[in-house]
């Protein structure tokens, strides 16, 4: 199959890449700026523009059998400062990339949506996919629109899309500037010996995954014919404490732990229930919470 | 109270009008045009402009107590026809909308939503508030979105919202061009002796509520300081077979009826449960469906 992976030099897209690869797929990216931790992947065809810039975007699509549409201009800790370019980008244009497709008749479309975002705060942990979509903050009313959408251009205009809400990835190749997720940040102030600033007592749940199993899931889900939306997550919940105290075994420094106001965009506690995308998929997150701390300081220590 | 009623010479903002001055509030009217039914309201002080032009719906805003926004650039059954002008117009107008009363600090903001389309096929009728939203068309995705971005602007930066999901509001004023709802659409073929084309066969049932009802639930929902959403409706169902009955039977003229494919866009039953609005305002419809077929069709026949 031929796939093309909009954001694929970034932080999933780029493990994404791997995973089509290992599979035996043919890959084609489309991203705003080269791979930014590795060389480019042999291979791989490489085209680069903005996410809005239509005309380009339809040129990378043209030809392949499916898109995976991994980028989002916001992050869920920044989303909220400026919605109405939230909506403008992330919403509005993946409309326009949904149109585009089917213009191109390629109708195949993978969707990363949010598994922490989407459900608001949950009735029940751990969440499943039918659970009322009752998000809170700016990005994941974005991606419950697309959603919406998705399934909305699937009854009535014949695409095929699939949705995977991830709940936490890290990972190798991930940021570490504050807004990407608490793995890489902590790990990062390990490394430069610089105190670790958390949000609230540290109480706070979250599932996170692998970045290796999340490419995993998008490249099963991606390939199949099934739609729908799928939970990608460990299934298991994890303290921001407990990843204090992880990063500390791994890394052996000594961290010095500080602890700000809670964020009013955090909910408590977020845990999916993946039970659907194993029985689909025959998937299921294999990469425990201590081994990807370990393989991403590993990661972090090789680049410097 | 001082109150803007953004579109105050459509359909429903001209009865809102007419709700608010009988309470002895204050009004302002923004709208693109002038009355179109009417002479202008001594006493309303109009502003014309463009939704989406900012500056000028940042004067009608300014010295205000209240924002009711009842516009929509979009129909239910056009909305589909382009989902990004959709969603730029309607969604990220109204986020901008939010931006600029806030700048203003005028906090109070009543939003027409839709009860037909924003619980997308529900689960159980009548439809209560809390029932999971699951809009199937572009229509009530974007109030689904507006509803929670209202919701995130309550919670994070002090706007006071109210949100109306009306039913299937109708009466005099309202259009009749085959989008605006079927009373009006129905009425004026039989008022030129022209034929009735339903979409499938006529048992699709809509909770009917005569405008005045709706305009005398804006102004006790949008003059209080209740927040959240408030389902308006008669409560009760009718099918598009008993509108075609009622309507033979106020206009005492013989109906040529044709039948059309149903459209996807259509729910087969859609009733609100509109207890909430009750417990709160101690509001009920009470204008019933053959009186208010009656009512239009006596408007109609004075407007010609």
């Amino acid at each position: 199959m031929k796939v093309l992976v909009i954001g694929g030099c970034g932080f999933i897209g780029s493990h994404v890449v791997d995973a089509l690869m290992g599979a035996g797929h043919s890959v084609r990216v489309y991203d705003r700026q080269p791979e930014r931790f590795r060389a480019p992947i042999k291979g791989v065809e490489y085209i680069f523009g903005d996410f809005s810039d239509r005309m380009t975007l339809a040129e990378a699509i043209s030809g392949t059998d499916a898109v995976f549409h991994l980028v989002s201009t916001t992050f869920p800790g920044t989303a909220d400062l400026d919605p109405p370019t939230d909506v403008t980008e992330n919403l509005v244009g993946t409309l326009r990339l949904m149109d585009t497709m089917l213009g191109l008749n390629v109708r195949r479309l993978l969707f990363m949506s949010s598994g922490g975002a989407i459900y608001g705060i949950p009735q029940v942990t751990p969440t499943p996919e039918d659970h009322p979509l009752r998000p809170i903050g700016s990005y994941g009313i974005v991606k419950a629109a697309i959603e919406s959408y998705l399934e909305m251009y699937r009854r009535t205009r014949g695409l095929s899309p699939v949705v995977i809400r991830a709940s936490n990835p890290y990972g190798p190749r991930q940021g570490h500037v504050g807004v990407q997720g608490i793995v890489g940040t902590f790990l990062r102030k390990a490394f430069q010996d610089e105190s670790i600033e958390i949000w609230g007592d540290g109480t706070v749940v979250r599932d996170y995954l692998a970045v290796t199993d999340l490419a995993d899931l998008c490249v099963r889900a991606g390939t199949s014919e099934q739609t729908g939306a799928y939970n990608g997550g460990s299934g298991k919940g994890v303290s921001v404490n407990e990843i204090v105290a992880h990063i500390a075994a791994v890394t052996g420094r000594k961290l010095d732990v500080t602890h700000k106001a809670a964020r009013p965009v955090d909910v408590p506690r977020s845990i999916l229930d993946c039970t659907r995308a194993e029985a689909d998929f025959g998937w299921r997150a294999q990469c425990s919470i201590r081994q990807g701390i370990a393989d991403t300081w590993d990661w972090m220590q090789r680049q410097g």
